[in-house]
């Protein structure tokens, strides 16, 4: 699309147009409100060639814009250490709350095709990293998110004697990069590459704008134009990708009424076995840590189904500086006002380490479904959201594992009884906890739904049978042990 | 003190200590709790040598506790983007909120002694990487931070030893660092730093337990009482750092009722002047861009004083890329619950970037002053914090401005009527606005104070008479673009 692209006249002069451009800038400014008002996230991506003009292009918008409503991030090729977690895991940790503008200087088009033009990614990581990209922005606009695009165009001969205007300036050097270079040398396979990008990407509810970079009143204009009337339409009606059809491979899962309870390990056994699989654990961390690779590992379960227990068993096994607990608890405010799984996006372990979630996104699926926390709409398209995102996970090469601790009423009803009548325990029961379990048969029908739909065999489900407590620790050890194997 | 440092005999056999330990993991387990409730802020430092056991020493502490009310963290080496602040913000980036603990794998007294064993830095700047410490240390506490600082030692051959033993391991290897070898071929130097930095930093209220890293159940007990009887200790009486004299350098500051308001500047030479002081500016947030000098500007004033005009002023001439404004409201919970200069450490400038802080860090000697938000010894003790806070900044090598700006009250009301009479100004004026505005005495009584004693020749105070907002911009930015000549 970028290949055929030409700009028409618009038969304006000078003057003409530094009028329009205040009259949208006005429109952005009282846009800026009505955004915060209506609890709108906006996202405005400015793309394009080296030495476009994409940081004037910026300028000229946020130009009547109050700082307190909007941010402005430039995103510079990823860092050594920023390599280490899914290359989307820097888009979205910076994703903005609701009501508040972000515009974000270059995003991942530059880098994929960066990349690409570097030879650091093949066609097909190319191709999966655009494919990354298009599930972000769907799922950003699903949950309420507008996302402007705009792209900042100049022909081969343009960027050419810019980036050596730049590099004749002592002050202006260093802002001309080898990557910029490159873009210049292989300006053909960089528009190639950007075409392709940009057409991967280019949904009704998403489209690019493609502005005139050698002319900078024009491109300017262009860009207040557009901005402004996307948010106007924005703030009048929500337009919402339609929903994708996705076939995913699944696992099958028994119902939670089937799984049978009666497993147990007496103390002896499950001393020496302690032993043993904490020893292997140990020796394992080491290697993956050596080897550089994450792992994600989910625990849900009943109240008092002994997943601290589980947890604590498998960390006495591991160095405490390769991996983290994460007890999930009730999003805070700054983390309501962004999509749900922004909180587990950016908990992410980096390559060689664990986290373990006490509690997770699945959530969304559960409590959320069943309190009413969010709309029916937001927790059915969550399976498929969960299912994206583990499978960026796993694409990246993390090992993710979901343990499911399962005990019976009885059970249950038992272990609150002696938490109650143990002082020392008494503070691990609320009321809350009586609460969720007058609807153990709503929960029961969420956790069965949840485990046939996102039990993938790259990140699949263990029901552990927990009505013994000895038994289940040792399981979810093995579990973890035979996976982590399985993958070094 | 770590060169004459020797264990004393304990007089246990195995089996005794590994009851004792259990006891004091139980009693660490129930503090936990009382930690959570009391709010009590724990920091748990474990510095010590290479392969001397401080990973084995916090997996022994946390043994029996919770991961919802602790984190483990352990500091690597800064990254290149991490030098890229003064050296403390990593430190204060992961201090806990009230009510959890923090145990920290290794910190600045390791940081220290590795940069200096290297040669990364002189004996100066050891001695004032281990003064900012101290001045950290002392801050935290003051704030009602807790410190527990150990000490894991171990002789040179068994480093040796130990190093070698996981060198030879193909999953271990990785662990033994450079810097390691290092550490363990200057032993002689590196115990004599090591030494100097813990005598520079143990003060009453936070002493160094060493521990004797060649006897892994001693080091574990003696960490277990320690840790726990620090704790108990906390929670009966919160011990604080007596208030230390200081004499800085203050410059002499007007009283605001002497501050003249007839300055003013017609449009005309206004515009012109704009266009002139924009472009040097623009220059010269390249320039700083290319030397990497960071600069933090803060603006306070009135309400209505014309705060966000002369910010958009200076904006519109810089690069957004380099710049970012940020707007400061009251702390939100997980601010308040940590030291009040947290959310500013987190927020600087890295090198070649200007942060604007419309409102800032004065808040303390203001506005928390005035309503009771603090008690009197916080915000008493809050112009020494901040003299420190700002020279931690200027002696990194930051430029560092404050600017207030004045108007008298007749102006501010012809400024808040204008604004309510006008429909899309209206959002800028709140109750609030005409709340602050009756107090208008005891806020020129703290405003006074506040200049009078945080006015430091490295981080000045700048009285802008703000009558005429054109007058107001424009100086605004002579006087920032003054700074930044001097300071390239």
């Amino acid at each position: 699309m970028l290949k055929e692209w030409t700009q028409e006249e618009d038969g304006l002069d000078g003057a003409q147009r530094k009028q329009l451009l205040k009259q949208y800038r006005q429109t952005l400014e009282r846009q800026q409100l009505q955004v915060k008002e209506a609890g709108l996230p906006v996202i405005v991506l400015v793309e394009g060639w080296g030495a476009a003009g994409k940081g004037d292009a910026i300028q000229s918008l946020i130009r009547e814009l109050d700082p307190r409503y909007y941010s402005v991030l430039s995103m510079k090729p990823p860092t050594e250490e920023e390599r280490r977690w899914p290359f989307l895991k820097r888009y979205v940790q910076c994703i903005p709350p609701a009501g508040k503008l972000l515009f974000l200087d270059s995003g991942w088009l530059d880098e994929l095709v960066r990349e690409r033009l570097r030879g650091d990614l093949s066609e097909q990581q190319f191709l999966r990293g655009l494919e990354s990209a298009r599930m972000l922005e769907r799922q950003l606009a699903d949950s309420g998110y507008l996302l402007i695009k705009l792209f900042l165009h100049v022909d081969e001969r343009t960027q050419r004697e810019r980036l050596e205007r730049l590099e004749s300036g002592r002050d202006t050097a260093w802002r001309v990069t080898e990557d910029d270079r490159r873009q210049n040398r292989d300006y053909d396979r960089a528009l190639e590459l950007f075409s392709q990008g940009m057409e991967e990407t280019d949904p009704d509810w998403a489209r690019w704008k493609i502005l005139d970079g050698t002319r900078r009143d024009r491109a300017r204009l262009e860009a207040a134009r557009w901005v402004s009337e996307r948010i106007g339409q924005a703030l009048e009606k929500r337009e919402t990708p339609p929903t994708p059809v996705r076939n995913w491979e699944l696992l099958p899962m028994p119902e939670l009424s089937q799984v049978p309870l009666d497993a147990c390990l007496e103390e002896e056994r499950y001393q020496k076995r302690l032993k043993k699989l904490r020893k292997r654990l140990g020796a394992l961390h080491n290697e993956l840590y050596r080897k550089k690779v994450p792992v994600v590992l989910a625990f849900e379960g009943w109240d008092a189904a002994g997943k601290g227990g589980s947890i604590k068993r498998l960390t006495s096994a591991l160095d405490p500086r390769g991996y983290e607990v994460l007890p999930i608890a009730a999003p805070e405010p700054g983390e309501k006002e962004r999509h749900y799984l922004w909180r587990f996006w950016t908990r992410l372990p980096k390559t060689g380490h664990i986290a373990i979630f006490d509690r997770s996104w699945y959530g969304r699926v559960m409590v959320e479904r069943i309190e009413g926390l969010c709309a029916p709409e937001d927790w059915q398209r969550a399976y498929d959201e969960i299912n994206e995102f583990e499978r960026e996970l796993t694409d990246f090469g993390a090992v993710v594992l979901k343990f499911w601790l399962q005990i019976d009423q009885d059970t249950q009803l038992a272990r609150f009884e002696q938490r109650q009548n143990t002082p020392e325990k008494r503070w691990k029961i609320t009321e809350e906890d009586w609460r969720n379990r007058k609807k153990w048969d709503q929960y029961e029908t969420a956790v069965n739904e949840m485990l046939q739909r996102t039990s993938t065999p790259a990140a699949p489900w263990y029901i552990i049978p927990a009505a013994d407590k000895r038994f289940a620790r040792i399981r979810v050890m093995e579990l973890v042990i035979q996976a982590l194997e399985q993958a070094l």
